[in-house]
């Protein structure tokens, strides 16, 4: 039998941390022995553990140890991170570590390093010449570049629960199921898309084709009117679709005023597409006064950012839309950068994608009548992630009508 | 090889019968000759066809006539309808004819009867000394009753499809999925109701739990306020969750005003039914005035008759709620009576429940957030449904406000 | 403020209880001070802790204390339960303490009985002159029954995790998405089949009409044969379309051989009923040679009870089919008596009233295709509950195979 | 009123031809007068019909025009097609011809030439020196290209229905439900899988990451060790799980052998793809004996072809991975020539892309546990497509089962 020391400090009772470490212990065939705890006797108070466990092999400990650092678990000898080149270009050293999403630091040279940004399954490279500790991806790998390998040395902090009552996001992973009450979430939400623009949090919507398609773009293109939206996130497929519904009045030759009444126009998408072939892309349209309504026109009239990626599937595609998703994820990681409140739309291929590039603190709502495609979204449990399952259109018709009525109060 | 001649009249070409009867022959392996056809050379001209269908053997040629029946093909030597006496109560004679619920008729005597309610799944009584045919249950046979055997002398209408382009339902079985936008299939539904109420149609709304559950018995509350519907169908469940919701502010103790952030209370539905339990019943809940709001409430003072079912998942039961399954369907026949529009709202027992006890001419909406549940009621392709794919709650809201608009018009 | 000390006792960290129970109390706003905590240092040691529970009111400390106790917190001061008269038949008396699932105690004259059956949303009558304490519901109260009131004198356990390893139903609740290997879990089912007919368990499988749709009823016929079933509770219509497949090959009019390419027949299952209905029931029509396979074929030859009640969208029923839900339920509760293990196949009206009516310790094994009955029906978390999104054809003829190769095992 | 006379040929009666178009005509308001009817009068006749076409305006009888045509009727008065150059690389004419995935003919200078390949949502260019007519993508447009505009002199030949009863293939865009036996439909797909290696046919594989997920990979690899696979289609996470489990013996972490049991390991899919990487590639690792089963070691030994795309949701990726979506798709377009046969294992997005690449011609079968993917795919009435909603796992077990047993019969 071989054994440890480990710590954990913080909320570990009430943010279940205590008893998901003593399970992940038991679960594994180990053993503990409490060695030390106090409890915070208020609610304010932190709680501390030390905690000895063992297990039959070092390998089986290692594992086990750097299952428990996820939940925040420190070891008592802590030791610096080791660092090792990386042989090539694109490849990490052997035993590399991997990362989660939440808040992360390594200790080199007894000094703790933030690093940055927390994003999962990425490693992390320590420049020793600036002293910054950043996580990269294998295309970001150098060759020679210092990576941190094995996991002494790293330490992760769980994502700690808020006790706010009036927090609509404190229950993390919440999800709404399609027979749950949601007026008053929604009303929720339309207030923290008001404390997020007096706070100048930086929100990001990444809106499916089913925005158009159901009807929604026009709710969208008011929350983007209003100024609330910093960043859109969308396939070129959105894209095409609400030009087409501007220029033709169908999306996907779905005729939208009046619904399953209209016309088919199937190549109506082909031409939208050529149109803004044409003119050279979506901001001329724009500039020419041929594009007048619509999501893509909002954002270029309002000088929102959007960001288009391209898939498989894709007709076209639109000028402007990246189609190597090698590339489209450096631009992704950018642009997210200081994303504080994420609104995921009927999208699931680009919800997924948003997902491994933000940090755990970011408040993320999923929208999709897809139960499936909530449940996966924030089941990860490494997320403030709320999840709706409705219908996009009333969803967004909803929230514009909150925000209407907050607006109309504070004049 | 065997043959017989049938013919089919009407709008047998757009209406897809001519097409779907030699669909038939060919997939059964039969064969068929044109003997005459005559295609109505304008929109409303009916066409004309003479068909001899041929088959290996008698067998294969009865089964053979018999589906082209429910197409609506005629056998050209009509004979009369054979009757024989039901051995027992409760039981058939062996041989019995299976209805759908499309408008039937049997030949007696070389004269045609009307088969009475035209409902699925039941075999056909003839009165002989009043000259009536209806349809009976299992439960309805009685001993020496006569009932038409074989498919002899049996007409049945195939339901035509209205050529008109303002009808909603003109797409018979249409399914409207989530990525479709609804507002404008709505805001025709609302003209629907103000068009059966105008003309005295029977509107019958089922309403599932979820109508409670996603906090949407508010806007039933106001179409029945309104006066649009004439009954309203459920399970015990919708009722008693109603009911808690108005006393206890919850629904399985979820509270509805707050959604997520509720408190819990699972013991509340408990205690609503025995409150209505001690008051006697429903009506006089109301009455005493302890039952103030809700879809329950609103039936009892605007006297718009409910019928509450039970099932082997209830609690309670409410008193008033039937719970034998086979009297329930009894005094469903009864109250269905002259149905003319059904508004089947997230209630998938009771909704096919409902189907099975309705004439094909009725118009059905289906409204449920599982496709699932949208296709099975609207695949059946004997009806004139349409299924739309999104949340209860908002559709009932965007319902009421169309028909306040409407209504704002009027006056 | 207000305050109470309660006690918690056993595996309170690891089973989550101690978490649950401070989080509950934050949750509502109330605060807590530990007065003393014992962790067990080793794995089977218990733990103990005494909290002080504050709140504003004494309503509010009173709500809270009701949900600790479902958590399995005792109050310290513990006092006898409180009973009073039921006020009339069918009728409890006001504030009635409602029951969960789980083993719950109740305290008379200082001393503890145990209610029999822990079965959910039911009161709890206390005979005093026998001491015997049950649950009892609506339909069961009689005038003057001595009801337990309030929730002083009641103890609920809590459900405790086993910590073995080797017990496929350690996860409670787990649910095993339609993207998961389910290979080796079907192995370890097989193993529990085996268990609980060595131990002499009581099986109870629940099937609903997707059995013999998706072509599985043979398998499930095999089960029965092979003895490990030892009650079959389903629905008028899985009995019709077994029935129904044995006579003419179809099931709902699809031919089970053939599959999609079958010849219609949707009259086949109203001849199917009649021909059960001359006979006069299931086991006459085994008797005469009429009926040679299938599901109900095998329980009435190996004697295998089974229980087949009604609903409203029924077509018939079958003689011995309980039509009222209020009998139903009552010869549900009387021979759900001693189960052991579950099974829920495809069923979800159904399965919901048995998850209605089992203690919370019985291991239920939920197999449905749809994710959200699976959710639904293992979500409960008060429930020894297994979920397995899957075809149930498949998943019983793997169970089949498993079972198969474990009996030549033991030969 | 202006109009048109068409000629509509083929079996047009029983492949809903006619129907359809008279349809259509009165859909849009339009007027018809049948100007000479033959209907063939046996099964092997093809019918005849001419129909004289009048709408209110020239541009509404385009419109209709140009949607008879994708039914199949000609114009009488058949003029050539006409071009228009392209005005810039990667643009299209204004008003060029929209292609579907059916046989289409264009005719110039009185001469009909096929389009090659039949692919949707395409442009066709035609070659005036050698005289051939192909169908062009954005992408591949090049200035001064001769393009066709408008649909005069356009032919599209609708997909006409098979009368062959023993075509498992012969219901178009059949879709199984989840609650169809599917044992016989399995079965058939054996014999075809046997036809198709027989004719050399081209069987493509689009495999899911739910394929490694659900533990069927081993079944796929007997296929292709069979050699009944030509090409497998996949995106860069179904490699990457495939070789994590045959490295770590998981898939995201998961134990494919014990199921739910398993550690965690969710680093490992990271470490797979860096030992890829580190080989240089899979083929290497294979060479190298690292990687010793699964489906890329089965494609690698057996010479079998695979293609491998990028997504945004991507980690990685492995080398040899296409991560230009543009790119993906020129490829997908010259490897997916002469494929007869597809299977789309739980892959929506490359299922869609591959839908939108293969001509209607191709028999294609989707196998999915989602009910809405299934529908989606199966839907658009373009494809001889064959839907089952089942799991991945026992589907593909039970096809290598069926495929033993014909391969044991053979011997």
């Amino acid at each position: 039998m071989v054994s440890e020391t480990i710590q954990l400090r913080g909320h570990i009772i009430d943010s279940l941390t205590l008893p998901k470490v003593l399970d992940e212990i038991l679960t594994r065939g180990a053993n503990f022995t409490m060695l030390e705890v106090k409890i915070g006797q208020r609610r304010a108070d932190q709680s501390f553990a030390r905690i000895e466990v063992s297990a039959s092999t070092h390998e089986a400990l290692d594992d086990l140890v750097l299952r428990l650092r996820q939940h925040g678990a420190e070891v008592e000898d802590k030791g610096d991170a080791q660092l090792a080149p990386a042989p090539a270009d694109g490849i990490f050293p052997p035993d590399f570590f991997v990362t989660t999403n939440r808040q992360t630091f390594v200790r080199i040279d007894s000094k703790e390093y933030e690093v940055q940004p927390p994003i999962m399954d990425s490693g992390i490279a320590f420049d020793l010449a600036n002293k910054k500790a950043r996580t990269v991806k294998f295309a970001d790998v150098r060759k020679g570049m210092e990576i941190v390998v094995g996991h002494q040395g790293v330490r992760v902090v769980p994502v700690q629960r808020t006790t706010s009552r009036t927090d609509v996001f404190q229950f993390l992973n919440a999800n709404l199921s399609a027979e749950r009450p949601k007026g008053a979430v929604i009303r929720e939400i339309a207030r923290e898309f008001e404390t997020a623009r007096k706070e100048n949090g930086k929100l990001l919507v990444v809106a499916g084709a089913s925005v158009v398609h159901t009807g929604a773009a026009e709710y969208l293109e008011q929350l983007i009117n209003w100024g609330y939206v910093d960043l859109v996130f969308a396939g070129n497929a959105m894209a095409v679709y609400d030009i087409e519904s501007t220029l033709f009045g169908t999306a996907l030759g779905v005729n939208l005023e009046q619904g399953t009444l209209a016309d088919g126009g199937h190549q109506n998408h082909m031409r939208a597409i050529n149109i803004v072939r044409s003119a050279g892309g979506i901001a001329e349209l724009v500039k020419r006064g041929t594009l007048t309504r619509g999501i893509m026109h909002a954002c270029v009239k309002g000088g929102v950012e959007f960001l288009l990626t391209g898939s498989i599937r894709d007709d076209g595609p639109l000028p402007g839309v990246i189609t190597d998703s090698l590339e489209a994820q450096r631009v992704m990681r950018q642009k997210f950068k200081g994303v504080t409140l994420a609104l995921l739309l009927g999208a699931m291929l680009h919800s997924f994608a948003v997902a491994n590039l933000l940090p755990a603190s970011v408040r993320t709502l999923v929208v999709d009548i897809n139960p499936a495609a909530v449940a996966k979204l924030t089941n990860q449990q490494t997320f403030q992630a709320l999840g709706l399952v409705t219908d996009v259109e009333p969803f967004l018709r909803e929230l514009v009508h909150c925000l209407e009525q907050l607006r109309a109060k504070q004049k």
